[in-house]
């Protein structure tokens, strides 16, 4: 016998039952989540990890209070921006020795972009994504003025067909394999395939990629990528970035900003520049250590966790976000412009409707972060290692109550710069 | 009736009677200084403020796990660099709304350079010190090579000189009021007059400076400044730096770096890059809060302090120490290194001994943290916010037991890195 279920009925059913069966349920622990709140937001800033708090006070208060200046050799301070990056090329598939760590992405996209130009001094072509993330378009702009260069902006879908035109002149191409507006994945490695096939560099952001879903740079044969500490990494408010540079441009690397740490001999002192040996010559001044170590203990969260497992879950989370959206929320008005085909999904689910920024203030007054980019998208992020099909019902099911009541502001005061 | 006191006997009675006529010293507990600890490395790492624990704990906790991404608005995360650039701002005579915190010195120092070159762009020489900090020397070249000048390097007492000859092809000058190795204090206010005569730009690196002495930015007209937060501002292992630019230079300072935190509508992502008004134009991406919002803790232990106070007992402490090196240590080799004369003195002291590392290697093992600069000079830095003349003479004294008795290595192993 069967009973006809309502839709919500059987969405909870639904959610309850993948919960139950989620293997990776007890993760959610490793992250002190504020009671009755269902983050999603992760995509933007990552929650607090547990081991974050214990960890800074011993940094605090026991290696900079007590151990002080000695800290930067005894507490492993001075090797910290290497170390950090090779725990996250864990998560990229970088081998160590390729990744550092310690400025922000928007600095670490300059020296990738300008590196990048520099290794192929005689193409005039930097292409990138016009709806790439501004920091990229900026930057790509600047490093472009300064050297001379030419940007072009190419979608990611016309992108093989520009190289296989252009490609002759392209330096690099400069792309993030999730766009961050609709959370559409890209083939990173089709494209970098591409790029090369033209003899041109790789750069790939991967802000709302690391600690996502499997990245595979080495296999794949990525020159460059940058990538945020704050997101799926969970490191805490403006954590630092990364930088990868693929071994085999290490000997001939120029980095636009020699700082003193990226030195083969830093306390040498001598009159010129000579760079460190492999990725150190990457590492510019003296790195934000608080920042740095806070980000390194919420690294642990990742241990023993396979990315295969959180894209699967992932998936599963995203998909059953966007069969809440069509039941509960298309009735209502809204839009997905997230691909509903896996493959070409990230994780995030991006809905579209004409009041989005009136509807994330309402919804985090009822307990569901979320947040929006302008004009009218509302973004929903999910983090596979504390994100539960339960979550993402109950904003369902809050966003529709409220469209459906119009218990929102339809042009809500700015809260304050960032919305 | 006087009795003849030993040196050490009236050294003691000195520190004794300065110490408890020094209206400054309640400022000690401001710090938690490890016990049995005499720190004369402030000018490299300060100490742990005793404000900072709770305040970064509030941060963690609170803040983050609580307020998750609201405390950008909530929490005023997104003002902190033009907030804690304010509060720096006081310590150098900057009116607000002229100094940004955020990124390290280094990233600083290639903006504010570059920025500075782009204000005079006829001008073919940027002329710098050749005893620079190794970063300031690597980042002029980078920025000369980038922009097609050519770097003069003068010594700065050579630097009037230099520029009544040659001043007119003179783009900036980059130079510190205090130099890292021996301590001796350069005249900002005439050196910037000398630059301004010759049509060029000062630029000042016033890492060994802010906090350490009362500067006065504005008054003398110096066009950008930058500097550290980790020492005489005891922000923490590689607290971020700020950036000053005088405000006669705004509207049309040009940043080598457009991140997005620096756009006129950071969240409107428009195509193009339009550089918010003031000095918000030259903040580049996120910055690390926590890193940043220990330094904006660090800071309250200025709270009332007045750096004419700060200076006055700074004097009197080198002083004494250079007295205590006369009576104690001239007699075993060691000399001085830092100019008697207190107007060309900044807030260290620099002693030359060839075995500058084994005698810094063996102090730190008796309780004295100093620093060693290569290949022969030992660095003691006070920082009259909580040294004390005692602690000049302990100093001194072990300094001078430990290599009476040869008790030291005199080619110690290297520890790590940084020495």
């Amino acid at each position: 016998m069967t009973t006809a279920l309502s839709a919500p009925a059987a969405l909870r059913a639904r959610a309850a039952r993948l919960d139950a069966d989620d293997p990776m349920a007890p993760l959610r622990a490793r992250f002190l989540l504020p009671p009755d709140v269902v983050h999603l937001d992760g995509n933007s800033l990552g929650p607090l990890p547990a081991a974050v708090p214990a960890a800074l006070d011993d940094v605090v208060r026991r290696q900079w209070g007590t151990g002080l200046i000695g800290s930067w050799n005894a507490n492993g301070w001075w090797e910290a921006p290497l170390r950090v990056g090779d725990a996250i090329g864990t998560l990229i598939g970088a081998a160590p020795g390729q990744t550092v760590a310690g400025d922000s992405t928007s600095v670490q996209l300059f020296t990738a972009l300008d590196a990048a130009a520099a290794l192929r001094p005689d193409r005039p072509l930097l292409v990138t994504d016009p709806g790439h993330f501004p920091t990229d378009r900026y930057l790509a702009d600047a490093v472009a003025r300064r050297r001379d260069l030419e940007v072009r902006r190419v979608e990611p879908a016309d992108l093989p067909r520009f190289l296989a035109a252009e490609g002759h002149r392209v330096a690099v191409v400069s792309y993030s394999p999730v766009d961050f507006r609709t959370g559409e994945l890209y083939d990173m490695r089709a494209l970098t395939g591409a790029a090369h096939d033209a003899g041109a560099l790789a750069l790939w952001d991967l802000c709302h990629a690391a600690g996502a879903l499997p990245l595979d740079v080495d296999a794949i044969g990525v020159d460059l990528a940058v990538g945020c500490g704050y997101k799926f990494l969970s490191g805490g408010p403006g954590a630092p970035a990364f930088l990868y540079v693929a071994r085999c441009h290490h000997a001939v690397l120029e980095t636009p900003l020699p700082g003193w740490t990226g030195h083969a001999d830093p306390f040498g002192l001598a009159q010129e520049y000579t760079p460190a040996p492999g990725i150190a010559r990457a590492r510019i001044g003296t790195p934000p250590v608080l920042s740095l170590l806070a980000l390194e203990a919420a690294l642990t969260a990742f241990d023993g966790v396979d990315l295969a497992d959180v894209r699967a879950k992932s998936l599963s989370l995203t998909g059953f976000l966007l069969d809440c959206a069509d039941a509960l929320l298309t009735p209502l008005g809204f839009t997905s412009v997230t691909p509903a085909d896996p493959a070409r999904r990230g994780s995030q689910v991006t809905l579209r409707h004409p009041h989005a920024r009136g509807l994330v203030v309402a919804l985090a007054e009822r307990g569901v972060i979320a947040d929006m980019r302008a004009p009218d998208l509302l973004r929903f992020g999910v983090n596979a290692l504390f994100t539960t099909h339960r979550d993402l019902l109950t904003a369902a099911l809050r966003l529709r109550d409220l469209t459906r009541d119009a218990a929102y502001d339809p042009a809500p005061p700015a809260a304050g710069p960032v919305t």
